[in-house]
């Protein structure tokens, strides 16, 4: 640092000092230029809380944020350009619904109407993947823009400003000490600051129409994200009435008890805790006559031959079959 | 517990630890009923997942979904009838966009379009909060009453059926120590909640139309929340339009650099820090003639008076004084 240069550091640190410490008054700046910074200040607020508030919004998970964040830092160093975006909580519901479906089956009900439901949410996550691309590069990119340059610019002149106005107020109060062309070139600079501070505060304000027109951006996404979700949940809307309709006329198939096995008390085995494979014939019409059978034949032979021969009839209804064979219960009945 | 109760508990225990242990096989049950319990059980998975993804898709934020899960209780312990809802990312943007709106002014375009979008946003938290108790009153409380009601009982009923199973296979095992009437009764013990169990399932499975108007429900709440959301922001972007035509209309302020104080040589308290009073006239056009007879005042003091006379009818149009004014200059000028 130059002798000149460590001199300017020393009375702006000593003003400082003396105003701070010492409660001296420095020089104040008008009403319209306090208003400008009391301005800009709050616009400044605004833009970083809105944009902080917007991604909140995107993505409610803080989790989700720093995964994502953390993502595009990695992609960016490996030069991948196509950054990964949120999990939708909607794809997430999706994928959740969609595999159950397709476990329980596309034929039931349920699963069927879980692989529509899932796939519609799949979609409402593009969907959302759309309206965070757009609200980020149409909204959050440009008001980002507006605190990393125009308000850091603004930020700039009036730091400077304020070592200025120091820099006048040190030597103002040591006038007489200091020549008067030393004092004069002070106030000079001081207002040249002013009057660029005040300039670029007042162009960032008057050309407030832009962050209207980003916010406008950011409404036109969120009106074409809500428009493209209801169009998905009409098509699923009928998709799922069209099912229930379906549903309700085909009719209910009740529940019938399966056969149950029998107690197999010649099961020799009993270490094998294998199922029993001796299953009593199933209730149905055809096989009670041979159950029947098997009963009486215990207690007469002579009749139990005439049936079985009866039943062999009944099992082969074929025309001369049937003939043969009661030509022989004839015989036997004689 | 009864002796033949602690039995049961001990024929059941040893047979487990037969089958765990030892490898031995249990009775197997038939492919349609092991069909039944896998479908139940995708379905029990499916029911508790699809609950956890639509909360999680309500509200993607865990400590905003602990809060309000602490809340409601907190509030059902104190009687109190209305659940708070989840707080609305949209709802804290808005109140963010509306308060700095507001601190800008709403005259400003950034102000007023804040507040315009910041109220509107406000309406679409209301809306969300709507799809809320929709979605948790028409599709989570009704699948969360299958979890807890049908499901557990089925659950139950497996239960008490793998029960009585092992106690069949224990008993099967040592026919022979163990009276036949004995084993009997336990196989058909065992056949009765197979039967309960499986007509439970059908059941449930049967119905499974039950869960896909839920679902119709969660789309139709959605649907709702997403029509209410456009017509919520087409109002918003009709009103922002409005707004920017109107701004571009309007003719841009340019910036006027204010009047400069003076450096003030006579300041005689050097300690004072105050801001100079003597200002310079601000360098406008109307001031621009006095300005020059400041200056010409010192050389011809004549010449000066009547330019004095000239410069009062210039900041007094009025007619009859510029008559009177230009007869008194042209008494002078003879």
């Amino acid at each position: 640092m130059s002798v000149a240069g460590f001199k300017k550091q020393f009375y702006k640190a000593s003003q400082m000092v003396s105003e701070k410490v010492g409660g001296a008054e420095g020089t104040k700046l008008d009403d319209d230029f306090r208003d400008l910074e009391r301005k800009v200040d709050v616009t400044s607020k605004a833009v970083v809380e809105v944009i902080s508030k917007t991604s909140e919004y995107l993505q409610p998970n803080p989790a989700s944020r720093a995964k994502l964040s953390m993502l595009n830092t990695m992609s960016k160093i490996r030069g991948q350009v196509k950054n990964p975006g949120y999990p939708q909580a909607e794809g997430l519901l999706g994928e959740c619904m969609s595999k159950y479906g397709r476990e329980l089956g596309e034929e039931t009900n349920f699963g069927g109407a879980l692989v529509d439901v899932g796939e519609a949410m799949k979609r409402l996550a593009e969907v959302k993947d759309s309206l965070d691309i757009d609200v980020k590069q149409n909204f959050i990119d440009p008001l980002q823009g507006l605190c990393d340059k125009d308000l850091r610019e603004i930020q700039h002149h009036l730091k400077k400003l304020e070592g200025r106005r120091l820099d006048y107020d040190y030597k103002k109060k040591r006038q007489g000490k200091i020549p008067d062309e030393e004092v004069r070139q002070s106030l000079e600079k001081f207002h040249e600051s002013k009057e660029v501070a005040e300039t670029s505060m007042h162009n960032l304000l008057e050309t407030d129409i832009e962050q209207v027109s980003q916010l406008s951006s950011l409404v036109e996404s969120q009106l074409q994200y809500h428009r493209q979700a209801v169009q998905v949940l009409e098509e699923l809307s009928d998709k799922l009435k069209e099912r229930m309709i379906d549903a309700q006329t085909r009719p209910r198939r009740e529940y019938t008890p399966k056969p149950k096995p029998m107690f197999d008390f010649g099961d020799d085995s009993p270490s094998n805790g294998g199922y029993s494979t001796s299953m009593a014939p199933p209730p149905s019409r055809n096989s009670e006559p041979s159950f029947h059978l098997a009963t009486l034949s215990f207690r007469n032979p002579r009749l139990c031959e005439s049936l079985i021969v009866w039943a062999v009839s009944f099992f082969c209804p074929h025309h001369s079959c049937g003939v043969e064979m009661s030509s022989v219960l004839a015989q036997l009945l004689v």
